[in-house]
């Protein structure tokens, strides 16, 4: 049954095999991610040929983030500690937390009296809405990147060159 | 080495496998894309789950298609018939091309003397231009199925809802 | 501006969104994922439209996962809790590690001495070696599905049917 | 409306996308993909990140292609000629004919009077069965990438480096 995989195989494939990523999320910065420093991430990866991103996301305590729409991608998250939830939805997420949430998904995040830090992988673009609905911003995988790479340039801190890939 | 995927999984897999979807473009309207007609689509299929769809593009001779954005997601493209190129660069797309733009990727489409039909594999959002580079218009997704909804709805044309998966 | 996502768009899509999905990890069971109860899981997606399953991924203090390929699929993994490494490498994944290992990747998970809990999302198959590099056995989606599945039956639980899409 | 897509992020975009990738198919070799010579492909894109690659897939006329099975990814093919079908289902594919086989598929290929071309995108491991049943091999991206690298290398022709991203 060897044969299945041939050892030329193996070794072929090891040559052109992606290298591994390992991150320790401990070595990264919290970054700012808007401008009242009501959250922050550390980016994870920034997968450049798809438009997705995988962060963890740190909001702190009793805070609204602003209504926004997940444009053209969906929401994967995993909630790691702290409560949230999305205004006028039933459901509460705590520590131990899968979400899916579909492209095109409007909310608002609502933080409860802990601070939250979850995983989050995103695609698409977020837009931002103002309280008469009209857009007022926007985010992407280039944004994101920009705003850890700016952060870094402002701190002195090196870049994770291979958080990209 | 049956035992690999025993029968208790092939069976089981049969079970919940989706089912196959087989569409025969020919069946398919071409729905207006924009209001100048000057663009055509058959969609082939939108994946709610990921907000990428997949749809047939054919495009009039000798057209420009306004400078667009592909904010959070990748362009995949297969060149069936016709000419094209996006303004400013050295390459022309012919029948038999395959084509990938990376998330982020501004152009303008010109079309050449024939017309042009283009699969194209599409995720996240198309932002509209104006001459003066202000974002007057985007696609994605819903806007896409919307168009070919209200198309079959206006044609008294069935719609398709195994294209939805 | 608001114009960008026109209410007929925003209502439309709610209509046609695929529905939220909202996992709370702690109502579900702790699923063998081997014979020899070395190591457990509980499910929380599997799209059967890839074949990417997630899940967490629960390992004894101080096992040895046997040499496995991923074929045809990329790891990627964020870990909770206990310490884990692949034979032979140099860095140990921790609380807070995350992981891509690429499609093709073999390795040997050994644990330390805490309970490891990991978070996966994983495609493909993984190929199980023998210490003679044959191969004795692979998982893919179906087969993690049909473990969750014959559990449930066996222990009388009801099967969430809401982490299939 | 400019600032949703500031200047900044637009130059920042442009310097760290991915560079576009063209390809010209009637530039590339019809490499073997059997040693009975019934079937060849002109690969188009390598995706080692997902494991995913796309090609365009020749059939000679009046061909069987052995039982296999989709392990782990899926299968979206686009037919462009010839006509072919999968043994005991109702359908056939001719040109136009969009396809999408779920993770799991088992089948097999019966190509008809005319030489066939199909774009495929297929993900995860093609596993062959012999007439037992017994899986008597396995393709992957890897695989695949072999056979071009190989067919390259005795032919004399340069690889298309460009292909693998």
């Amino acid at each position: 049954m060897k044969d299945l995989i041939p050892d030329t195989i193996i070794r072929f494939a090891e040559k052109f095999q992606l290298p591994e990523r390992v991150v320790d999320s401990e070595e990264l910065p919290w970054v700012p991610f808007t401008d009242n420093h009501s959250c922050y991430f550390k980016p994870l990866r920034f997968d450049l040929s798809t438009g997705t991103w995988t962060y963890l996301f740190r909001i702190k305590p009793n805070q609204v983030l602003g209504k926004h729409r997940h444009t053209g991608g969906a929401v994967i998250g995993y909630n790691l500690q702290g409560k949230w939830r999305y205004e006028g939805r039933s459901w509460v997420a705590a520590s131990g937390t899968f979400i899916f949430e579909p492209p095109g998904d409007i909310h608002t995040l609502i933080s409860e009296d802990e601070e939250v830090i979850t995983l989050f992988i995103l695609s698409g673009a977020l837009q931002y809405f103002d309280e008469h609905d009209q857009i007022v911003g926007q985010d992407d995988i280039y944004t994101v990147l920009n705003k850890y790479r700016n952060y870094c340039a402002a701190h002195g801190i090196p870049v994770r060159e291979d958080l990209i890939y």
